[in-house]
């Protein structure tokens, strides 16, 4: 790519071994991609590296079409800087249809995380970037609660994320560092990833079931500026990250995964949070030293130091997009908590503490059927970090009792 | 981005300045975008530069919605490579429908040439190649015919491109070099760029008025390995680059553009034909050293010494994919002539000598409704160049005079 807008692209290269390993998780562990299905691949631009290696695979996997949607940030920034605000909602009909035929073909669906421009938005009036809801659509929430498609997201790196991440090293090193550290939390540099990931998704998997057959009325979030009650329904089911499609195709939805997670009783939230970790909106911007307080399980109060303006527009979205959709618990084992980094992207930085998610609920999380009806329904889907060793979360039975989850960020259960 | 397949991309960024007014004559002169449109682009991995550098101008100009389609060439050599052959014909229904709804939404679309990957297709069997039609969309073919769209391509270069016309040269001065010789043919170097192409859209048009009123029954052409006729239609019309949509946009579909052309009777053409130039298939290979004998309008023989079976599978799509669908008349004037280079793409190449076309006819060369029916129709459209210096150009009237169309490449009417 000739590399107006990303000077700093120039001559980066991603390691080939290591491309390779994601690639081969992506399509494999991953999304699971079947001979003769249809692949959709989302690309960001400078994500051609990853997009051409899943591709390959997934050809040589049996796939029918492998269709790439791109999306391009830039090209998202004139809009915002030019068009004018009442059309920042419209998006042509096909855009939406496509993923929605995707679903209908049972496809499998691909995308790569990394803020491609962390600072590109500045510029911006915060309250627009709210409208404009690329690269997130809402019939991929939608095919996601179908349970249609077998899908994987996986971190990929770019020099303006390695910037972002070390100001301080040159960009070439930067970029080599963001690579070492992706490889550790993808585990690409285990002998065999796929065996590193089965074996760890296994002990997940059993944190999760016990979790589920305590069948607990609600979590408690003790720590500093956190003083938060979050209901659960009665057939909250807690899950790990891997996922079945209806017709019994086993996924791995976000690769790394390191978190256990339910639905919560969208009406039952009580008390303030605050957030351990700065977040990146995608496509929009930076939210940092976020609190938040709700009452009846709606967000009652948010503050900010920066961002402030988009959360609060995409909170008021539509009426699920202030109550909660998720409530995820990570442990200290999970190697993104080891690494001590922010990495400013939401797959990594929710998989290295606690977190909560205003927005919709994965139907997978609830086991009842007049249970999935009251799980929290959205367009949107923010996560946000609350946890860390400092926050002790507590399981609270429906008797009444009290007993330690997470203590020091380790299992107590 | 990062350069895996493209590892001499590294740090070869536009001329910032060619790069500005080659997207000012994409958006203006060429679409000629207006307010409130939707404009789809074709985005070939590596034209991010160019895709956005429009999109801003267009958003600019009161764009409404820019959409991006991502076609990336090493993802359909995999699928060449892995892929059932008789699934190769397959394309998921969103992408047609795209292109049609471009059509109902009156939008405008750009799209940029420049051979991406010239020999990236060595290794696949040349007669997969014809059978997956991307970046070609029917479609496209259908909406351009119906005149609703205002619509452009304009080249873009890029490292292999460069490499491909200069492999004597470091690929710095290769990419360079090219682009002063794209500058030089898009009269990007004028002072005015758009008053330039005016000036030169205006001796064209003066050019196909008089063709269109000589009312000639065929043309006959003649040189070393040609001895062609091709008969027109009654009501053939010969046109320039500028197009007019149904609600009366104005447009010009390529820059730079240098022919007049007209659409022959497919029933008419006798004799054979060698190509002047050798020509790349987009997304195919090139074909060189091609030779094409016609009976009754039809291919009756054709030879090439590269790429013969992508041609021939290519004429064999459906009927009308063996006839000719266009002939086109270019003069010595032309700067892309005047450079004297084979640049691999049809843009530009079929700019650089009269041509012929294997496929469609395009409506807007037809006055007359019953000859809008008998004028070719095809989902192929596959230009080559058939004029020279060396090749001289007859007009034949209805009452069998002979008139001097071209001699050495100069007009005589």
């Amino acid at each position: 790519m000739t590399a107006v807008g990303n000077p700093g692209d120039a001559g980066l290269a991603p390691p080939a071994e290591y491309l390779d390993r994601l690639a081969e998780l992506a399509v494999g562990l991953g999304a699971n991609i079947q001979p003769g299905q249809v692949v959709g691949i989302t690309v960001q631009s400078g994500q051609e590296a990853i997009a051409r290696a899943t591709a390959e695979k997934a050809y040589a996997r049996g796939a029918k079409f492998v269709d790439l949607w791109l999306v391009d940030l830039h090209v998202k920034h004139s809009r915002l800087k030019h068009a004018d605000p009442d059309t920042l909602t419209y998006l042509p009909s096909w855009i939406g249809e496509r993923m929605l035929k995707l679903g209908e073909l049972e496809a499998a669906r691909l995308s790569f995380q990394g803020p491609p421009e962390p600072t590109l938005m500045d510029d911006i009036e915060p309250t627009l970037l709210g409208l404009d809801q690329l690269p997130r659509l809402r019939e991929s929430v939608f095919v996601t609660g179908q349970q249609t498609t077998n899908w994987n997201i996986t971190p990929f790196p770019n020099p303006n994320w390695a910037r972002l991440m070390y100001p301080e090293l040159p960009v070439e090193a930067a970029y080599a560092k963001l690579w070492q550290q992706i490889a550790f939390v993808c585990r690409l540099d285990e002998p065999d990833p796929t065996a590193a990931w089965k074996e760890r998704l296994a002990q997940l998997e059993a944190h999760a079931e016990k979790l589920t057959a305590l069948r607990l009325d609600s979590l408690h979030f003790v720590g500093p500026g956190t003083d938060l009650t979050i209901g659960l329904l009665p057939s909250s089911r807690w899950v790990s990250g891997r996922g079945q499609t209806r017709s019994g195709i086993t996924y791995t939805a976000n690769l790394p995964t390191e978190e256990v997670f339910t639905a919560p009783d969208p009406e039952r939230a009580h008390g303030h949070v605050t957030a351990t970790k700065p977040l990146l909106v995608p496509g929009s911007a930076v939210i940092e030293g976020l609190t938040v307080s709700f009452e009846n399980g709606r967000v009652s109060k948010m503050n900010a130091t920066k961002g402030h303006s988009i959360l609060e527009t995409m909170t008021k979205k539509d009426d699920g997009a202030s109550r909660l959709g998720e409530v995820a618990l990570v442990d200290r084992e999970g190697r993104i908590g080891q690494t001590g980094s922010v990495f400013y992207d939401i797959l990594l930085d929710e998989n290295s503490a606690s977190h909560i998610a205003v927005g919709a609920a994965y139907t997978t999380c609830v086991s009842a059927e007049e249970d999935r009806a009251r799980a929290n329904k959205s367009a949107i889907h923010v996560d946000f970090m609350i946890g860390s060793n400092e926050v002790d979360v507590d399981g609270v039975g429906v008797d009444g009792s009290v007993m330690p989850l997470l203590r020091g960020g380790a299992w107590q259960v």
